[in-house]
């Protein structure tokens, strides 16, 4: 796979602006971001530095996945032996002391993550590294001097790279496959999770998901007074069975290789009725308002403020309860990710940028409808990623 | 539900023995430890004193979800408003004071984990705090002491108390569902993944998830030479076609409500030949070795002992690549999770002490057969929790 020299050439000057001699990553998003590929246990490291010398420190069993996806040079390690039973801080202390002397890196600045941050689950479990990043690099390299590079990180995660863009289109082809099954599948009598389980078994089995390493996610099904409270920050897919005339929702939250799809649509069992029928004009219409104001260089909380608009003007600005959208394709469903599409956003939208929109409308006790797409921004406008449709079933 | 007093009281008497006046946790399953619930976007905080005081600081949009697992007093907060977009450090900082000051807790030593572990995921997004629990506690509390507390908890989390342990049971309920599909599924030219989607689904949509809140987690399928290399930290579902006469090893890692499986049984295509048959008759007696070790303040390593030993006997000792099993309950994979059943562990069996017994042996190119239970210490001995079967296909 090589490496993407684009993102490569991004990240250096990333670091160079921010006084940084290197980049110590320990978080699975963040170390796709550095080398293209996606740590399944989340205990692999990069490093990377303001040379645009890179190592990869991860796991001898995922050595061979991760040749799949770098060129970069890798420094395996063993979590745990029959020959010995020891902390992962000690399994990584000299594999990371080794990466730091390959790239030399001895002192200067080094950039880590220090705060809180959404991250999508590369596997059924993961690490989770509390300070244990920061001790490792106060013991191998006592004489660097360690700064928060959450912001640089977030920034940079912002605008894609036409290599990873080819990525994320990817995932999406693949989790279409989940909702081009959904009319078929729903019916009266089902529940919500049966449903759901038809859906995901499409995703799971479709050929598209040949092409990568790792596809996975859920599929979530929201009917009926449940799709009501869709506005959560999570699905939650319940046992309720569905009934005629129900809004029903489908989101999908997947993945392919680390970069992840954030995708809602709504379908009526049966025809759709006069109200419905309303809903679904409004958001359509603030869907085209919210596309139509998507260009470089545009604030973010603009796109925000068409789609809020059309909402208001239907007479659904109160039942749009959250903002327009936030950054995909790093991260599944990450508030905080750039571009946030949010009324009071200081972010502005750049060429590569991609995120989600999705106006929606809930109505406590009846119903809730969403149409969440997934958008790339182009030098002309807006490139929807998720150009597939809803119906009635 | 109320609260689990038993785990309530052991928490308390850990505390005083490591002379901290509180804990606060981040980690959903640390959550879960201390309250009962598990936190969806592991974004709650939970805060335990050492005269019992307890209060969760829990998303608004999951109280509900909370109420239906906890008593204790809950603090919400909204992470992002329409009026409001500021980070999640933000919107901790003034309900971790206030559950501070509830529980009356100004200064003194309390306990945030600081090592990296192994965590299972809540949702397909979840937090990893880094360093914001700490810097959170430092701009509440400046007069408090902050101690590690990672091996408290971890220790906790070995003996499960008789709620817990019915919650893992259920859990185990959900997750032979999947398995009990597995006979009807297996057949030549199918591939691994739509092996692993058909008894997903099975899971999926079983009607013993109806007794819990949140039911998920996933099935894999390693056929022939990709069993053999099952031995690593982590499962892979391939796009492999079955063959007649393969080993085809199926892995579950499945969750309710926070209480995770991980089960193991290897099937074949068709019935088994010699070779297998030779295999099979090892394992099953290395397994009858190890169950019958088990009783509680034995160490973990002689049960290690025990099924190694019978691998060896029956020349299978180098194809046993690992551990004979680490504890499992509160985390799904963890390799570090006590007891570890490792020939090196340092840990003693409890009564209550829930971990995985799985004797395996991997022939690379050929394939790998592994027998994954998940085991309960009682005073007596062993309970097996996953006491179903495996048989040709």
């Amino acid at each position: 796979m090589g490496v993407d020299r684009e993102r490569r050439s991004r990240l250096v000057k990333a670091m160079r602006r921010h006084r940084l001699d290197a980049l110590v990553c320990c978080t699975a998003s963040d170390v796709l971001l550095l080398t293209g590929y996606w740590p399944v246990m989340a205990n692999s490291l990069a490093v990377l530095t303001a040379e645009g010398g890179c190592v990869l420190v991860v796991p001898e069993d995922e050595g061979e996945l991760a040749g799949q996806h770098t060129d970069d040079p890798k420094i395996g390690f063993a979590p745990e032996t029959l020959t010995c039973l020891e902390p992962l801080f000690d399994s990584l202390r000299e594999p990371l002391r080794h990466a730091l002397k390959q790239v030399g890196v001895r002192q200067g600045c080094v950039g880590i993550r220090q705060q809180v941050t959404e991250q999508p689950s590369s596997y059924v479990v993961g690490s989770s590294f509390h300070q244990t990043l920061r001790n490792l690099l106060e013991t191998v390299a006592p004489e660097i001097s360690l700064e928060p590079c959450d912001e640089l990180l977030e920034s940079e995660r912002d605008a894609k790279t036409p290599h990873e863009l080819r990525r994320i289109d990817r995932a999406v082809t693949i989790a279409q496959a989940g909702f081009d099954r959904v009319p078929e599948v729903l019916a009266p009598g089902l529940t919500e999770m049966e449903v759901a389980a038809r859906v995901q078994m499409a995703f799971d089995v479709t050929p598209a998901a040949k092409e990568v390493q790792r596809s996975y996610g859920s599929f979530y099904c929201m009917s009926g007074p449940n799709s009501a409270k869709a506005y959560a920050a999570y699905a939650l897919t319940r046992q309720r069975r569905l009934e005629q005339g129900d809004l029903v929702m489908i989101h999908a939250n997947t993945c392919a290789d680390g970069f992840w799809t954030d995708i809602t649509r709504t379908f009526t069992v049966g025809p759709p009725d006069a109200r419905q029928q309303e809903i679904h004009g409004a958001i359509m219409a603030a869907r085209a308002a919210g596309l139509k104001s998507i260009v470089p260089g545009v604030p973010a909380k603009q796109v925000d403020h068409a789609v809020r608009s059309v909402m208001e003007q239907r007479g659904f600005g109160k039942a749009f309860k959250h903002a327009t959208g936030h950054g995909v394709g790093f991260a599944a469903a990450n508030g905080a990710g750039h571009p946030r599409i949010h009324p009071l956003s200081p972010d502005v939208l750049q060429e590569g940028s991609t995120f989600n929109l999705e106006p929606a409308a809930y109505f406590e006790g009846y119903g809730g409808m969403r149409h969440c797409d997934m958008v790339a921004v182009t030098a002309k406008g807006a490139r929807v990623l998720t150009d597939f449709g809803e119906e009635g079933a």
